[in-house]
């Protein structure tokens, strides 16, 4: 596929006219980066927006003093940086790549331009965002609400499929430091919180697998503590 | 002033023609509501979004087990209910009176219309979207990385005027309690907190006024734990 077709096959680019996708893929470039990659930095003045096309990119700030906040994991299929529109066209948060990564680059200012001529692209982008939204209400409920073994019983449910019911494995998609971070955990809270998840539920951990044998019992644990139940209708993929 | 003229004294609509206002306006009722009145329910059938013209309102869900997640608290020309246009007209969360309101109802169908037929709205909306989507993602890097006397020292610091230097005063605008619940903490977990506060910034705290002897101090002890610094271009309001 071309980058015209790519963008085609995007949910938010699939009914732009040709014209349109013609000009936001006037200038795209596409490459591959291997972990450690840092694409741009928070309050960097922005000129490009991303597509991920395979591997992960973690989103992230530095505080003041050093530490890192990790703001969302995300996987294949993902556009990011386009939220420097809305906030004076600087990087709202810095982007690094943590699994070999093939990423398109494109020019932001035609974005920009598409979102002002299209209605159609600027609805699209507002049912991204209102949607985008949702996830985070949740995200901050959770933080809210629920301890961290249930935070990393939620975070595993959603890596299995919403027709499971008998005992299934599934496959942590980024290592244990990265699910921590994304979970917003010190790596020591983070194994501990595993530990009684394990005791309390059952649940097998070799390595990046993890054995699920009942999915009632896990969803009963960690979604007592959400206003949500499994399967999750706000929160699918593990991102 | 008319509901009309109100509508058009928003950002969000103030643009908009003169025709689609009279058509947002069609069927709006204005109406007082005491502390306690809940409007409406997390997943219920929505009909209206709603405009606060005084007062506060609590954005909540509720767990599975019962416990109480605020969401949000909104205060006085805050829109709510509109997100349940993107989430198949069910609202997303749970809205209830704190103090004494003045709301008007809209219907939610002639906004869904609007928003179809005006590109301008959509766009306003779009930005207004990711400005709420940006200061989620502070509040997500927030409970990631500060301590809760470094939250409710954020917190504190959202109340002084930007242009603020010499010691100051500020009161809570809405109960501690309540407080609490908007930072996802615990009544005692917020008690503690604000001890430490106390001590390590010099803060006098009575009542529901707050003393600050040097802002200085305060951002220095709560914004080394942040990716922005005070005055905070993010979050303004203590919303």
């Amino acid at each position: 596929m071309n980058i015209e077709q790519i963008l085609k096959s995007l949910p938010l680019f699939k009914n732009l006219p040709d014209t349109i996708i013609r000009n936001l893929a006037d200038g795209a470039a596409a490459q591959k980066y291997n972990k450690g990659k840092v694409l741009f930095i928070h309050g960097e003045a922005a000129r490009s927006y991303y597509l991920l096309r395979s591997g992960w990119i973690k989103l992230f700030r530095e505080t003041l003093d050093g530490t890192q906040a990790v703001i969302d994991i995300l996987h294949a299929g993902s556009i990011f940086g386009d939220s420097a529109l809305f906030d004076q066209d600087t990087y709202p948060y810095s982007a690094e790549v943590v699994e070999a990564a093939e990423i398109i680059a494109l020019p932001l200012g035609q974005l920009k331009q598409a979102i002002e001529t299209d209605h159609g692209l600027a609805l699209a982008m507002l049912r991204a965002t209102a949607e985008k939204r949702q996830q985070q209400d949740s995200e901050i409920e959770h933080r809210s609400v629920q301890s961290a073994p249930q935070r990393i019983g939620c975070f595993i449910l959603r890596l299995v499929h919403k027709d499971s019911s008998g005992p299934v494995t599934v496959h942590l998609p980024y290592d244990k430091t990265l699910v921590a971070a994304r979970l917003g955990m010190q790596p020591e809270t983070f194994s501990r919180a595993l530990s009684k998840l394990r005791h309390e539920t059952g649940i097998h951990v070799r390595g990046a697998s993890i054995e699920i044998k009942s999915i009632d019992q896990l969803s009963r644990y960690s979604c007592s503590a959400c206003s949500s139940s499994f399967p999750c209708k706000t929160l699918h993929a593990a991102g």
